[in-house]
């Protein structure tokens, strides 16, 4: 066939081989040839690749097209972040730890994916260990690097899902996201990163990171993309086929955080504000939304503070055991990191709770006056891998983990939908994110946004063909 | 009025009351001189008594029958512990970290009592300090006295609510129970104690202890007050006029906690023992219930390590801005059992909500085999005031609180609606409490139970008359 034609998207994709005018082997294929050109021994976004695994998959989503089954993501590759479960495929967390572990079932968002059609079975994706690291730079299997410049953080925790769906060797990819991981590197590689609702997708066979900050999450070239595959695990009542209303919806900004104060590199402050003067021009409204009490960088860093002890709390009850006899088989950052909350006073966690309580009230409050939210992904642009710091937004350095995680962590700790959007590059080609983010269960809104943002050109991602 | 004939229950001073037979002014006024003949300066479990505000309450009862109001509780008097917010009306929690303190609000059970015609303002009831300690020592106000030897303790935290409505002075009074607070001082006191499922009544305006194991309780002598009072806060639904079937039930009996291995003293043990053995007589059907994996005692072990897991972080949570700047006005136990928990990791806290977690998948499937279980309220009966220690079951000393806890607190961890009945008393006249617990929402089950085994004689409480 001749697929010189074809874009590589969930969409066409999944049109072509349901038309019978592709066969799934054939993009099992394509994927495998992709891997080995572009992945191998550069991003290393991949994990796991079986060319055999691969080929039967595919081999039997033809067979079930051909028995008449309807399969809405026929024959579509869909990467897992190897912190999902999957039956008869090793899933290690990019951790040592998990060496050798096969699990015997898939999560269920991996079932879903399976029954639509979709081939998730050539490989995994490469993470930050156990996903508790921004950085993407921290695996057993190696740091991830980022494709618009591989000397650079592709960031994290879901650093192969962006790195392979950016380098446009899958159309989109799970990931996970307890602090931004998602939408991290969403922004830093330059493709869509959505946070659903918290307890919209099922965490069922996902390894935990801090279970009630954890949400599963997906990554795409387009907004598109990303409905197609939110239909098949949330149902099409969350991602419906006629998208909401965008025009005239009142776009909040908060001082000192949505506007050029929330990105402290000034290549990429000019590109977000940029974009930012660009929303009225797809019908949006920007409205200023007062601070509530104390101004929005003294919330948020509340926020800040009550999701970092969350999660501290959370995946040292998680991994205990596993400190307790083989702290030596992590990563010396990662078992620090576990290590030195591994005291955290229950006071800290329960008062982190009654913070959370206040936050979700402040914010059911602010979706009175506006219909989204915005404010950027990530203050800098990907950092150079090995960078411990990034200049901060008075020039003095900041730890690149808190710098990373500053935008994303508090809707985490809400549990708002959230989605990161590439909306152009530095003059050095390197990503900028905006952030969306919409009330409780109103996903289907930054979806529709996302698209109309795509007609108005104000979101650029990277559109690659066969 | 020839008030002789009359109990001195919640049924017959609602019905005499209503059908005008006798005022409100006059149960008030008989209240009042009880408590001053019973109480003062020799049970200690009255506090802030107020004879004017009292007389105004019933006055205001008897206008609002006089015009017409069905109030189902109408005139009678239920004592408040207390810990639960009274408008106008001083609320200590027996601490003088809350001298001077008048509520403008009553809780949430406090307007529905009243609103039930019940009389509420005349004073208030002692407990043990912020309800964080299981003997009824420990107050502002001094230590409660047990009415049936004042030189022992009433048990706690409920302690004054205990010893008003053993001595007659009350037909019934709230509670509130965390770890046990209203069965272990309805067990020492040989009252009957109800603490209902979860949530089932509202804790608003109610200081917490802990409040994922705090409950509202109801303590009273007889099944059928119990009912009335229950029915006024949780709603017919809950206490219905028609009581479920009783015959034939089986009542679960775990080796080596609902036999004689449960109660440590051999007088009570006898007891007890006599009691159980008379389940049968009352229609009950006795059915030993195999520990699953590993011996009862062993997984009570564990429930109790959970519940004071759980507990110890969540008071020290609500304490710690007090403990910060006026730890002082603490008494030493209290505050030294705070302290000493300041620093519980919040690993623990989470491990104890896996736990908690197991356990509820557990007493669920046991709830498949049996419609109730039975097993001792306190393994003692009511220890001498000053002691730290009662002998164990094996001679050996055991710590006095812990000794208190041991049979109550997992029914807080799990949630369950737990009654303690009196089922006697030791030759020397201490009594001795029974244990049933029913399934999540089956509290009229217990209810009808309670009032069989009444019928049967195997329940013996007071029943003063006026």
């Amino acid at each position: 066939m001749n697929g010189g034609e074809l874009p590589w998207t969930v969409a066409a994709l999944a049109r072509a081989v349901r038309d019978r005018r592709l066969r799934a082997v054939e993009v099992a294929e394509e994927t495998l040839r992709r891997i080995a050109r572009r992945d191998g021994g550069h991003l290393n976004a991949f994990l796991a690749v079986d060319a055999g695994r691969a080929r039967r998959e595919a081999a039997a989503v033809d067979h079930r097209l051909a028995g008449g089954t309807a399969l809405p993501l026929a024959g579509v590759p869909v990467g897992l972040k190897d912190l999902f479960e999957t039956a008869g495929v090793p899933t290690t967390a990019g951790s040592r730890i998990l060496a050798g572990y096969v699990p015997t079932t898939d999560a269920r968002v991996v079932q879903q994916l399976s029954e639509a059609g979709a081939l998730v079975r050539i490989g995994k994706l490469n993470l930050h260990e156990f996903a508790y690291g921004p950085t993407g730079t921290v695996s057993a299997a190696g740091p991830v690097r980022n494709p618009h410049d591989p000397a650079r953080m592709a960031g994290g925790s879901s650093s192969g899902s962006a790195a392979a769906v950016a380098a446009g060797i899958l159309p989109a990819a799970l990931g996970t996201d307890t602090g931004g991981s998602v939408r991290i590197p969403a922004a830093l590689c330059g493709v869509l990163g959505l946070k659903p609702t918290y307890d919209l997708l099922s965490r069922q066979g996902v390894i935990p990171l801090a279970w009630s900050l954890d949400h599963v999450g997906i990554l795409a070239a387009s907004a598109e993309d990303l409905a197609l595959v939110l239909r098949v695990l949330a149902g099409p009542g969350v991602a419906g086929t006629v998208p909401p209303r965008t025009e005239g919806l009142r776009v909040g900004l908060l001082s000192g955080v949505s506007d050029g104060d929330g990105v402290w590199d000034a290549e990429a402050r000019a590109v977000y504000l940029e974009s930012l003067g660009r929303l009225e021009t797809a019908g949006l409204v920007p409205v200023p939304v007062p601070a509530p009490g104390s101004a929005w960088p003294v919330l948020f860093d509340r926020w800040r503070e009550a999701q970092a002890v969350i999660l501290a709390a959370e995946a040292v009850t998680y991994h205990r055991p596993w400190l307790a006899t083989r702290a030596g088989e992590y990563s010396p950052e990662v078992r620090e990191r576990l290590l030195a909350r591994a005291g955290l006073p229950a006071v800290y966690y329960l008062e982190a709770g009654r913070e959370r309580v206040r936050a979700r009230a402040l914010w059911t409050a602010l979706f009175q006056q506006v219909e989204l939210a915005v404010l950027p992904t990530v203050p800098v642009p990907a950092p150079v891998l090995g960078a411990r710091e990034v200049p901060g937004p008075d020039g003095q350095p900041r730890p690149v983990v808190a710098a990373l995680l500053y935008h994303t962590a508090p809707f985490n700790l809400l549990g708002l939908p959230a989605i990161s959007l590439p909306v152009g590059r530095t003059p050095g080609g390197l990503p900028v994110g905006l952030q969306l983010v919409a009330p409780w269960w109103e996903e289907a809104r930054l979806l529709a946004v996302a698209r109309r943002l795509e007609e108005a050109g104000v979101v650029q991602a990277p559109s690659p063909r066969w």
